[in-house]
């Protein structure tokens, strides 16, 4: 099935060094001359020199009259003297140049008209006091801006003020981006209507256009090619002759249809495919006519890292710009990240500040979860050579955001709900100084963290079958000796998912036991099937009874996929599991949603803002609004200890 | 002469909070919606939630064959198993749907095919193994974004994964800037011919408009207004019909001509005259129709930092950006800075990490100086109650680079000389990590730094009249204890400057005592003047035979003027000061302008870096087309100790 192998795996170093070293970025693109008005962002391509002194004359710098200083000499308020207008004394506004003869400018405020004809002054004036000398800020001639500068705002300022109307910058290089794949529909296509099942919207090509123009580059997205060797051959024959770089996106695997590689070397050189990187490992390094080629892994993650490690960096040397390297902490990660020896992974992490410590805590690591480089806040590397990371061990951590950010971070972690994005929506729009970071590792996972002082907030529902209660038998349990209180977020529903018409007539859970019913259950441990199972027990109905519950399901969505696809009649969960789904949903049960609390964090200021937004009529109405949620203790301490 | 008066000076922070208090920035402007593909920074006006799930079916996570994973359970090597294809496995790529009653994927790797019809497997695969379950990476109707998020491209993908394909935003604040004053003259107009002595090019406009398009806003720059009440009232009338903000540059003082506060309260409401701050003290902030309208100063910097401190944070606002504060360091001044109480003073500073130590070097502090913007990698603020900042007292600094670029900075300081910006340059280009950063303090005041350790390197031209050397006897009498090496950069000439036809004939120094000769000469103590001295004594030349020896100027620059308008014949100065006005330049003498270079210093690896780039031919061509140097020297170790 495999059609060819791939080179011998490269390094993301030595990969990016061997595509690199093809290229000199200096003399890549000829530069080009623009306006000046025009250069914004810009980079220059050679130094810039004044053309003009600035100011190119002796001017006033303040309101009042030029003078020779020399005839003012000795005024003083018992001597003042007397200057005749027109002859000693010449009235100047600021920015006027100094009338021939004259040297410095007494100030409107030191001047006192004696008639039409004459001004009386006080204090002597120095030379060239008040006055900007001729070349003052700038001298023809002299270096404005370097070479390789980014045109900000005050060096557009310096550069007209040296009379320098059009400069020489580096050409911005046109990166031709094709998407591949039968599976793709394009944006457009899907504008009003549904993907069909089988088709995936091509997002990829937007994401590399937008990574390109943020550098400064010039993107152009072709239409979507099918995996037809012809055609993707074609597609970059035409790409390299208009662009000055190709990037392909995808088909740079080993699968059936994976052909980018074949057709690079086919037109060009193949220098790199396969590189021990995860995700990217796909990645495709090439030269066709002189221009770099890129075959980028299908995934998002995967494209995006790949771009970053590679068409980034030339880029920006092409671009003139030199790319500092991120700015980098210590964090620690909340929890163990285990790694595979032989690749270097590229694991994405929130972080936040708990107490002295920087906490990192591992986001999705599929290469498919786009979410997971919108929600990290930094990058940590685990060398191909190691096989992870322990909890609580300092590891360098490449920052996504401005390090000031981790200061003003709320962490909460724990079972994840989504009244905690509007709780972050509505922190961000009354405080937009502050951040709420939540990650989501289960109610148990965020009482450990609690326990390791590795958050500042646990978010926690946990229900209790012994004594019918929630929360607080788990954290004497977990947390006997941390003071605390227990905050209720929400009351959330639990219910029957359905399909929408409710074919099978399901109100309760005493229809699960009707023959011809299917159920779908959640695995042992989950919270929603210790309700479950209580529930039950409480209706004396036996699980037995109950066609499917043996077959577990790992997600609330599972559940929710198996009645929608008609494999289940039903199954529990919560309400944003039905409504993704179109399913109808049936409450038979609510579950408590508390925030653990410790001391430490109750009596910090940015938790008080917090809470306030909890108990605001703002976030309780807009959590109404949503749906399968009761408010009634939200904000409430439920509990202390 | 005044026309009016400021009202009550307000602080900086009391002047924001008035002008930000009259407006609210979350309902300023009415959200628009717009293509997701074209959202690239734009901020989001509302949360932002899935419309459909990613991925929106069971897809396969790897190229292989989809199986049931029941079916496998109990294959082994020992034990190998068979599948029939199309009834128990499918071959699937990555990224399409499992087939109906599948719920693994078996690696293409990890199958060994019998037949056409039938494939063997020798391990089980567990449920869900390689596949991609619905809604992994987002669940529909799941916040995608809160509000007042940027869309970057990671952002617009994830939306675009997420079927949202156009969206609500901030709208971008349309900002009218009117530049005014009869002095003024267009950029374009200047395009090809020179400026006319009195007239300024009118750049503030296009700063300004730099300025906002890099916050996001849409700046539009009318045509000059000349300084007539009429005129300046009818622009604001018409830009607050057409703009959200308008911004009048600058008549914004109290001057004959400055009528920008008059026309602000005829049409609408001045809040503030006067802001406690320098630059930037004559700063006016209104409304006008329900619009901010802001006055700013004429001087280039002084409307910068007005801009950065007033309308920047409410444009911020508007684009629902949060600005975080500038991060900050403890610099420490390489100079006293002293300040005048009652303004809030804003220094411009160069920064470098020197040992351990961040040095802050001031700028020059003249409001018209943008080059002291372009240069700042620093800004110190002096609050209004101090009088000034000693050298060597830490002292908070707000960052306008990178942190790290602190510490890939050599800081050079003493005499300038423009063969430093050469070096600077190639540095950057061959080192573009890596940065000179120097201040033009003269020679003795970089000796003085790094005697305080204030430095990396000093640029000196000391001539001693005694021995007749330079720089060593310097060296030795201030910095006798300090291991150091002498490291020629170049001879430099000095020479007399005389208008471009010489109409005088003057040749050397034995003209300038003929009758009818008038000279132009420089301060005592000045470099010049001592070589001047010391040339005349060895040529028997006495200075009272010189006509003007006892009218003294400051700068080469001035001299050079003083030629150039005819008030003197000739003068002695550098080959730029007379290439900057276009003055024939008699070579008569050269200087020897050295490094000192510490022995710290010289083991630095920044350092050799650069002593590398000295001694290259790269560096002595490019000076010595120059003209006005000799680099017989250049790069050699004229003397250590």
């Amino acid at each position: 099935m495999k059609r060819h192998i791939y080179l011998k795996m490269k390094t993301v170093e030595e990969a990016r060094q061997l595509f690199r070293s093809r290229f000199d970025p200096d003399t890549f693109l000829p530069p080009e001359e623009i306006l000046t008005s025009a250069a914004l962002g810009r980079v220059t391509a050679v130094p810039v020199f004044a053309r003009l002194s600035s100011p190119h004359y002796h001017s006033a710098a303040m309101d009042g009259y030029a003078v020779a200083a020399e005839v003012t000499f000795g005024a003083s308020q018992d001597r003042p003297k007397l200057l005749e207008l027109g002859r000693q004394a010449f009235p100047v506004n600021t920015g006027n140049p100094l009338p021939s003869g004259t040297n410095a400018v007494i100030m409107v405020e030191n001047v006192h008209p004696r008639d039409e004809a004459t001004i009386q002054i006080e204090a002597g004036a120095y030379p060239w006091q008040h006055v900007r000398k001729v070349g003052e800020d700038l001298v023809a001639h002299e270096m404005v801006l370097p070479e390789k500068t980014e045109v900000t705002p005050y060096a557009l300022a310096a550069l007209l003020a040296a009379g320098v109307t059009r400069l020489l910058v580096r050409r911005r290089p046109r990166v031709v981006i094709i998407p591949t794949g039968d599976e793709l529909i394009s944006v457009a296509e899907i504008e009003a209507g549904e993907v069909p099942p089988g088709r995936v919207i091509e997002f990829n090509s937007l994401m590399l256009a937008a990574l390109t123009e943020q550098l400064g580059a010039l993107p152009e997205v072709r239409p979507i090619v099918p995996d037809r060797r012809q055609e993707i051959r074609a597609a970059l024959a035409e790409a390299v002759q208009q662009g000055d770089m190709v990037i392909i996106n995808a088909g740079s695997s080993a699968g059936t249809e994976d052909y980018t590689a074949q057709v690079i070397a086919e037109l060009g050189e193949v220098l790199v495919h396969g590189v021990t990187m995860m995700p990217g490992k796909p990645t495709i390094l090439g030269v066709v006519q002189g221009k770099p080629v890129m075959g980028n892994p299908g995934y998002p993650v995967s494209a995006a890292l790949s771009f970053d490690q590679f068409a980034a960096p030339l880029l920006s040397d092409i671009l003139g710009r030199h790319l500092p390297p991120r700015p980098t902490v210590a964090a620690q990660p909340a929890q163990k990240i285990p790694s595979k020896a032989g690749l270097e992974e590229f694991i994405r992490v929130t972080l936040g500040k708990v107490g002295e410590r920087i906490m990192a805590t591992p986001l999705p690591r599929g290469a498919g979860t786009i979410t997971s480089l919108v929600r990290a806040d930094g990058l940590i590397r685990i060398p191909a050579a190691s096989e992870g990371v322990e909890a609580e061990k300092s590891v360098l951590t490449e920052l996504l955001l401005s390090p000031e950010l981790l200061e003003q971070t709320l962490v909460v972690i724990g079972s994840h709900d989504n009244t905690l994005d509007v709780l972050a929506t509505l922190l961000r729009r009354h405080h937009p100084d502050l951040r709420l970071s939540s990650a989501h590792v289960g109610s148990t996972g965020g009482l450990l963290a609690l326990q390791n002082h590795r958050a500042h907030l646990g978010g926690c529902h946990l229900f209790d079958p012994e004594t019918g209660s929630y929360n607080v038998p788990y954290i004497k349990r977990l947390l006997p000796e941390l003071p605390l209180k227990l905050i209720n977020l929400v009351h959330r529903a639990q219910g029957l998912m359905v399909l929408p018409d409710n074919p099978k007539r399901i109100q309760g859970f005493q229809d699960l036991i009707r023959p011809g019913v299917q159920f779908s259950n959640r695995q042992r441990g989950s919270g929603t099937r210790i309700l479950l199972d209580y529930q039950l027990a409480q209706l004396g109905i036996k699980p037995q009874a109950i066609q499917g519950y043996q077959q577990e399901e790992y997600t609330h969505m599972a559940v929710a996929v198996n009645v929608l696809s008609g494999a289940a009649d039903a199954g529990l969960g919560i309400m944003a599991a039905a409504r993704a789904l179109g399913l109808k949903f049936i409450p038979v049960v609510t579950e408590r949603y508390d925030l653990v609390v410790p001391e430490t964090t109750f009596a910090d200021g940015r938790f008080q803002k917090l809470w306030a937004i909890i108990c605001s009529e703002e976030f309780k109405t807009t959590v109404a609004a949503m749906g399968g949620y009761d408010t009634r203790d939200t904000g409430a301490v439920m509990y202390e200890q």
